[in-house]
């Protein structure tokens, strides 16, 4: 097997999730970690790597494999059964298409819903030590239009930006299908943890750091589910490397003083809750 | 083997792709249409087997698997490898990687991208000949408030919605990205068909029965690409039982009127595309 070597960031969910999977399924792997807030992911190097400028990429004897979920699966293909510790994929057909149910969600969903909060209250606190010149040219950086004008409307309007309602409202939805889901097994897919319980928890982390407490008040399943997940070895191995003291300390004070007062409109886009479709 | 029994619609390229998949393998199947106009796929029957009311839904043996792409990957762990024709997932687990990523494209981007442009020409003409309280009744029908949102601006503003230079943005830019994987292999994730083309191409064909012809014209790799994917026997077996000669009339002449007029914008859209990320 070739070595494994994971282009990643200290604060991505999809970053966190391959590190999960990696450190739950006992494998090798070397780090390179970028500073996103430097935009390394856009210089020219990583470029080459990943040309979307994304985190992460797993690099495996010089040929790169990009978006976590695929990562994740490809580790399932490509790892030998008997390396490590087992599959995290059901052999089950019906119990790996929910797993894969549970995937999407966390990529299409939660993605742009985890983001947000986290960057309108300590990203923007970062920014705001900035000059406007070097803001701007961190905007005018971001390939993406809708992201850079995302940003600027959450730098400028922090909590208040429309972008929040929009997140809170897709966790609030989220939220109450987690909860009815864990009614019927322990773990996502079923009876055995799987990459759709690393999938998800990688995000319903910010939930934790950010002290949205009413989502696992309200949710006793979910908050059952989510202690059993910290229990896991793997789970402080992919996180305790990357969040200095300091870092931590600097999180919970920001968090202590937003975290109610989000809580409170998280309770309050769940009444307001629409089924998707 | 349990039967298949598949909740499908017309029009939906989500559909579309998992015929197409059923039709390539020479799995037997039975169809069940559902009528999207009329809004059956949020009767509580359909809503009993996918509570998210959206097609297609494959029934195994009783059992309900949602969500196109996990359909077919499901179809790939079920089936036993001896039955049908040969697997389209393939079995190095780096072209399996690559296909995934292009049916993630399919679905997070494509699909959004796919819809807008018949809705605001053939759809909207069906919607023209409802009455004011018909049109309300189907928009407050609609579980999810963007989607409505979306679909009253594109009633009311028919090709000039901002939707609509949106999902000409998001084709452009991806058309780049198919020309530049086919310069590599044949198929989108290698040597051989996979899932990864049937998920693709269940969405350019709305380009090609919209008359998007630039789209082809100014991507050779993609254009003959698209014509390896019609020859093969399964593309016509998915579509021609659900699509009438008049339906076909009806859908030639206006995209006749329009494709010409989208094709330039596409083509302008193409010239401003900014690399994703």
């Amino acid at each position: 097997m070739d070595s494994l070597v994971l282009y990643h960031s200290a604060f991505s969910p999809s970053a966190l999730k391959v590190r999960f999977v990696l450190e739950e399924r006992g494998l090798a792997w070397e780090g390179r970690l970028l500073d996103l807030m430097a935009k390394q992911n856009l210089q020219p190097e990583y470029l080459a790597i990943n040309p979307r400028g994304l985190v992460p990429t797993l690099v495996v004897g010089g040929r790169a494999v990009i978006e976590s979920a695929v990562i994740c699966e490809f580790l399932e293909d490509y790892v030998d059964a008997e390396v490590g510790a087992p599959s995290l994929r059901p052999s089950d057909p019906f119990a790996c298409a929910r797993m894969r149910v549970w995937m999407k969600v966390a990529d299409e969903d939660l993605h742009w819903a985890t983001g947000p909060i986290p960057f309108a209250t300590l990203g923007r606190l970062q920014w705001l030590g900035l000059s406007e010149a070097q803001r701007e040219e961190l905007l005018a950086a971001t390939p993406d239009r809708a992201r850079a004008a995302a940003q600027r409307s959450l730098f400028e309007r922090g909590l208040e930006a429309p972008e929040i309602d929009v997140a809170l409202a897709t966790w609030a939805r989220t939220l109450s299908e987690l909860e009815a889901a864990l009614t019927e097994h322990e773990w996502l897919a079923g009876a055995a943890i799987s990459l759709a319980d690393f999938s998800v928890a990688a995000h319903v982390y910010m939930l934790d750091y950010m002290q949205l407490n009413w989502a696992f008040e309200a949710h006793p399943r979910l908050r059952r589910w989510y202690e059993r997940v910290k229990q896991r070895p793997a789970f402080a191995r992919s996180l305790d490397p990357y969040l200095p003291a300091p870092v931590l300390d600097f999180i919970a004070a920001q968090a202590a003083a937003v975290g109610p007062g989000l809580s409170e409109r998280l309770a309050a886009a769940s009444l307001a809750a629409q089924p998707r479709g």
